[in-house]
């Protein structure tokens, strides 16, 4: 399981989860294996494609078997991390924040919802799910106590870097930014951004072509 | 303004959205101009790539001017199309479509929000900030009567292609997609896919190396 690894480029990396997705579909399915070829041809690659990419990995395919599906699937997952469990806050619990407390993609990868942070005094207090939002000035404490690992970003551009400077402080090492802003964190500290807005904005782009 | 512009990447179409943020940004703090060195360095890119990837559009800077703040963020606005207006409805009024539908960025690019559309008898006929839930089988006739261009699909994976499916009879050309879905529509349909869990798996991912 614990393979050396070398360095992977990002662009394989992002692959891995549609790996994982339409592995998780053919499971549905009952299809136990599968040739790169065929494999190649629902996911939209090559086969040397499929093969270059899963061959970062130590490879896990079979010459004149193909792959078998669940053990690459699990193999996947675990070097996704998604056999880990991450505690997990959103700061930030207007719309987009309770719409992600809802998100049920979330659990599934393993990211447990601990709290919820906001300024707003209409918020605090009230549950998603039976997570409590509470005020931002208790989310030092609740960090350091719950072993919170990472924070999702909720909050408005405006704000956004100011939260960010905060959970640093409190020790966070990895955040899921949902705000339109690029923060400025230390070297030490993963952000994962989702620009929704730049999404968006590539769709009307699209149209116009 | 409407240079012909030859065939573009997309991976410089996806930087786009960026450089008008930062370009807001810099009217926010009532920079009038800059350099592309300057420029380059608060977006992390070089000034090489900054040049070559506004030269793509015809080029907006001069010599030993730079930029000027205010026209390249138009002209950028211009080319992704924000000066337009696009009729949109959004089909699963779950709790990301209400996120959406609470989506500021969203009226920003231009996106008007004309209905929402679910299977959920428990929603029909609520109101998300004035835009009516209705019941999917209305959506043909709503689309037609409308002038609908855009959808946003926030249905769960099943029912997701589907609802594509629905759409794309309906004439709908373009899709920003939530459910994490492969859709399989004809060519002459755009889908834009926003795939949420894959870059929470990306996050959990950086964090395990």
């Amino acid at each position: 399981m614990d393979r050396i690894r070398p360095n992977i480029s990002m662009a394989v990396i992002r692959r891995l989860p549609k790996y994982y997705r339409y592995l998780g579909d053919l499971m549905e399915k009952g299809i136990t294996r599968i040739s790169s070829k065929e494999f190649g041809r629902i996911m939209g690659f090559t086969a040397s494609q499929i093969r270059q990419d899963l061959n970062c990995f130590g490879g896990f395919g079979q010459q004149g078997y193909g792959y078998n599906v669940k053990e690459l699937r699990e193999e996947i997952g675990n070097i996704l991390g998604l056999n880990r469990r991450y505690n997990t806050i959103i700061v930030g619990a207007g719309n987009l924040g309770q719409a992600i407390a809802n998100y049920s993609g979330f659990a599934e990868a393993g990211f447990i919802l601990k709290g919820m942070f906001d300024i707003n005094p209409r918020l605090i207090g009230i549950s998603i799910r039976a997570v409590k939002i509470m005020d931002i000035d208790e989310m030092k404490g609740f960090i350091a106590r719950e072993n919170i690992n990472v924070a999702i970003i909720c909050t408005p551009k405006e704000g956004a870097q100011d939260v960010a400077n905060r959970l640093v402080d409190a020790g966070i090492k990895a955040i899921w930014n949902f705000a339109p802003e690029d923060l400025n964190v230390p070297d030490d500290v993963i952000v994962e951004n989702v620009y929704l807005s730049e999404s968006l904005m590539v769709l009307a782009y699209l149209m116009n072509q």
